[in-house]
This record gives C-alpha cells, structure tokens and sequence, in this order.
C-alpha cells in the first residue's frame, strides 16, 4: 500500500488549490500520484459519457468506462470506505496519495490555514499534524511552509514519505 | 471473477436502451449488476466534481471521489485493460458485468440487430454470439428475442449464466 498523506484544513482554506500545485511538482520529481476527495454530501460524476450514467441510472451497481488510455468506474458502496480500503483496492500503482480532507482518519497530515479567512488553524494539538501550510507565522510544532513554497512542501513530502532508506543512506 | 456478456451491435442499433431495460430486469430478479462500456476515443468523465477534476488536470494519475454511498474513480493506463483485468480488478463484488460494446474480446455475446436501421446484422458467423435481439425474423442460430421482450432475454441471461448448478438440480 502506498504512503498517504491528508492536506486538511478548515472550508475555502485552499486545499484543492494546494493539491492543484503540489501534484506536478511531485510528479516533475518523478513520482506517480494519487488523489482522494473526501466527498460527505454525494455526488453526480459521470454526465459526460451519456451511455454509462445511464447504466447508472438504470440500476447498475458497478459501471465502468474503459479507453485505451483511461478507466473511470463508479461503484456503489454499503459503508463508507476508509482510506487503507482505498488505497488497497485502487492506488497499488502509485507512489502516494495525497487525500483531500479526512481529517477524522489517522494518517499523517498537512494542514492548509489561511489567516485571511480563518481565525483557527483545525489541526492544533493533533498528534498526525506533520506539516503546516499558512500565510502567517503560527508554531503548531511541526514544519511551517509559506502557501508559495510548493517545492519546499514537496522536498518534505518526498523525504518523509517518498524517499527510500537505500536512498537516504547513499 | 463474475460472468461477463456483452452486449454489441452497429452503431446505434440499440446497445444502450437495451442494457437501461436489462439491467432494472435483471437487478429486479435480485442480481447485482456491473456494466462496462467500451469507449475507444476517450473521455472526460469528472467535471461534476470540481475538485477532483482538477486534481486529474494537475497530473494526478489517478483519482477517487469517495463519498458515504458511492466511490468514483478515473484512473490512467498503459495499455487498453481486458474484460478480465477489469472484472478482477473492480466487479468481484457483482453476480454479473454486461458491457457495452467489446465484439472483439471473446466473451458471450447478444447482439442487438434493427433492420430498419442497418442492413445486415454485426455477428452472423460469430462464434460467441449466444442471442439475438431483433425487430426481425432472422435465423443465426441462436435464440431470438424482440426488442420490447426483455423479460424473455432477462430469464435466458439467468438461465445460461446466473443460475447455479445447484438451483437448476433441484
């Protein structure tokens, strides 16, 4: 199973944005990424390919859409997944996964904080924060990187999750 | 693995409608369905979800969307996945995959034929075609179902490939 790192943060902190930045950067350095949206209220995914969203909509408990270059599927579930069944079931084939949200699950976490738009961090005094993301000078006790130091995240990300100890030990 | 069937036939012959009245049929009679359709030009399946979307558009080689009742996926491939590698993969918890599309694989087939839409039908000599679904006497060999009989075609997929051994003993 492949490490997973959550980016958390309280609503329009900037997570997907944060994400949005933090994959190529991961990417240009080699590494095959994976993504989970923690998505509570439900979703409608598949309107663009008009026959599979009927399938869909026709009662189908599993639909898959397969191309020379892409496999989307839609799955019903009886219980939420966790991010271990996730990642597990789906993401064998990258090198991590950067969830966004889950900041109930205990995985390691990277917190988004935005003074400008919160009073409060989320994550202060939580033992899986590993990494804070702020416009502001705030001592959580773990790295703080400016919301501009993508390559600096990155370097932390890849030394704490992605690098191998073979690699480390050279 | 479940059985897989698919469903195929020219170009707007039908595919689609008929899976959306077999499925309902079918799940009706307390199976648990898996579709998959055949998209050979690709496809764009996830605006719905904004952020996951751009997590894909950021270079993320694959994406959930996990949510309380429903797991969405769009994932990149090397090569074109089988039917087999995708029942392995993601249907090991369907009683059925039909697809949509697939003539060349060498599943069980079902073509859809309308003569007032194509002259000749696609599987004439086909080996794997195991039924007809036409708007027209025709003789392949096989057995033949009308367009609107989908309670007959429903009761020959359970027969040939849903029932148990051990119901058909007793």
């Amino acid at each position: 199973m492949p490490p997973i790192v959550s980016i958390v943060g309280k609503s329009d902190a900037g997570k997907t944005t944060l994400l949005e930045r933090l994959v190529p950067e991961l990417k240009a350095r080699g590494y095959r990424i994976g993504t989970i949206k923690h998505n509570v209220h439900g979703f409608d995914i598949d309107h663009e390919d008009k026959d599979s969203w009927r399938h869909k909509q026709a009662g189908a408990h599993t639909v898959a859409i397969s191309s020379p270059k892409k496999v989307a599927l839609v799955k019903d579930v009886e219980t939420e997944e966790t991010l271990n069944s996730l990642a597990t079931k789906y993401f064998q084939d990258v090198d991590i996964v950067l969830t966004e949200g889950y900041k109930q699950e205990d995985k390691p976490k990277i917190e988004v904080f935005r003074s400008q738009v919160h009073e409060t961090p989320l994550c202060k005094g939580d033992e899986h924060l590993v990494a804070l993301v702020s416009d502001t000078s705030l001592d959580l006790g773990v790295p703080r990187f400016e919301l501009d130091d993508i390559r600096g995240l990155a370097g932390f990300v890849e030394q704490r999750f992605l690098v191998k100890s073979s690699q480390v030990i050279r």
